[in-house]
């Protein structure tokens, strides 16, 4: 029996989670809650992340860890990765938010680090080095590789939107990534801030292949545009993900139980309506 | 008596060490010397690191730390990289190779991870995200931040070389890079691999922005053509990365004088013309 595709696996848990949320998790060395200050910086990390995982996971379909906000603690943060990857475990998708973007070679380690070493099941690249980069990453069907095609700052004008042949270059990128889908496994970033570019990019991408979408929440991206542009065939092949809204819901005592009635409220709000 | 700027403090290490190298430290999980088999990892990447950096450091300027590589044996390889750095010290530039591109937020996470905790010089970017991500790691003038251009891979092409408003994508952002570079820390990265590319890039960036170029030895770039293409004004504002050629210039007993050897060579073929 063939091995189930990253983009099956997705398919699956959205159905059984009935969500499209994936909770970001982001810790930010200045915002953590109050009661977790003094700590030691490894022993304040874990505990704010377990305590997240905890009160989030019952709400939510994946989760993508920032590697910027670990390395922020230093060493001991990205020492901290492992546990909470176990912690979330099997019962969700776990993704590396890293953008990766290097000569092939390297990107074999990264995709040796990332699968094998950190146990993700998925992680985000830049195409800014050529389809062979991303290509480099992309060769196990079971691990899911997000390409980034239109990111949710307003940044992403600066090169992203600039026309190449007659049509902006996240297009292409788009058109790219729907050639190479295949093997079931990758899928396509575009932010919820440009709710028309989702339109396009369902169009572009077909039915089936995954998005993630970041940029509701602090970004201000619509959400209800979000769900109605982007969704999919099946269960909607559609990660939606909240970072900060969640994390820093509040940062006080109840911090934990914010986070959890924000979860709650948002997977609700990104309900699943499969056939 | 204001702050020296990265751009400065290159030129004059530059002169101090009189060669443009920049040993890329990108060790291998499967590629570490016999010697060194049978080790625990840590202890492993450890000795080996630190042994191409005693063997290594008479002949560089600078050394270049790819993530990935570290990343690649797993959290202790990061836990490895703040002795890495103090072994290395402040008589030669340190360079973080990431390529990071995200959203300025987290841009702001990855300044303060590899410039505060992680103790770095300089780090590669990646432009895919827009100027405001650039700016958001080059607020400080004493700290590098070079932004990919034009890479050494043959996928350099899917994108980089592509056309917008009748010139190549990696012309105007080398026309970006030196719009912006007047807080003395911006440089670019530009693949030997594409000699042409680094004459044109010298004359766009203007004689006194630095690059950073990789790809000779093992990815076949041309040497002679890139110290002739690529040398600035002062003492060139240059450096020229080898890697893999220094790192497994030998996988038995002698790795560690082959390395010095091959370092030794190569710092020789790369001598700073400085007036």
């Amino acid at each position: 029996m063939p091995k189930e595709t990253f983009s099956q696996r997705l398919d699956v848990l959205l159905r059984k989670q009935g969500t499209h949320l994936c909770v970001g998790l982001d810790p930010d060395p200045t915002k953590l809650p109050h009661p977790l200050h003094g700590r030691r910086t490894a022993d304040a990390l874990a505990t704010f992340v377990e305590g997240i995982v905890e009160a989030t996971r019952p709400s939510c379909t994946a989760y993508k860890l920032q590697l910027a906000s670990f390395l922020a603690f230093g060493p001991e943060g990205i020492g901290a990765i492992p546990a909470v990857v176990r912690r979330i475990g099997e019962g969700r998708l776990r993704i590396l938010d890293l953008k990766a973007g290097d000569i092939p070679n390297t990107m074999g380690l990264y995709a040796k680090a990332v699968f094998e070493r950190l146990g993700f099941d998925a992680m985000t690249v830049s195409p800014f080095l050529g389809w062979e980069s991303v290509e480099a990453v992309a060769q196990d069907p079971a691990r899911g590789v997000f390409v980034l095609a239109h990111t949710s700052n307003p940044g992403a004008r600066d090169l992203q939107e600039r026309s190449v042949d007659g049509r902006p270059i996240w297009e292409e990128l788009l058109q790219g990534i729907r050639e190479r889908a295949g093997r079931g496994n990758l899928g396509a970033v575009v932010g919820a801030t440009f709710p028309e570019a989702l339109a396009t990019a369902r169009k572009v991408l077909g039915e089936d292949v995954p998005l993630l979408v970041p940029g509701v929440g602090s970004q201000g991206g619509d959400l209800e545009a979000s769900l109605a542009n982007g969704r999919g065939s099946g269960a909607g092949a559609m990660l939606i993900n909240s970072s900060r809204g969640i994390l820093f819901a509040s940062s006080g005592d109840d911090w934990k139980e914010a986070a959890r009635a924000e979860a709650t409220r948002l997977s609700r709000a990104m309900a699943v309506r499969a056939p």
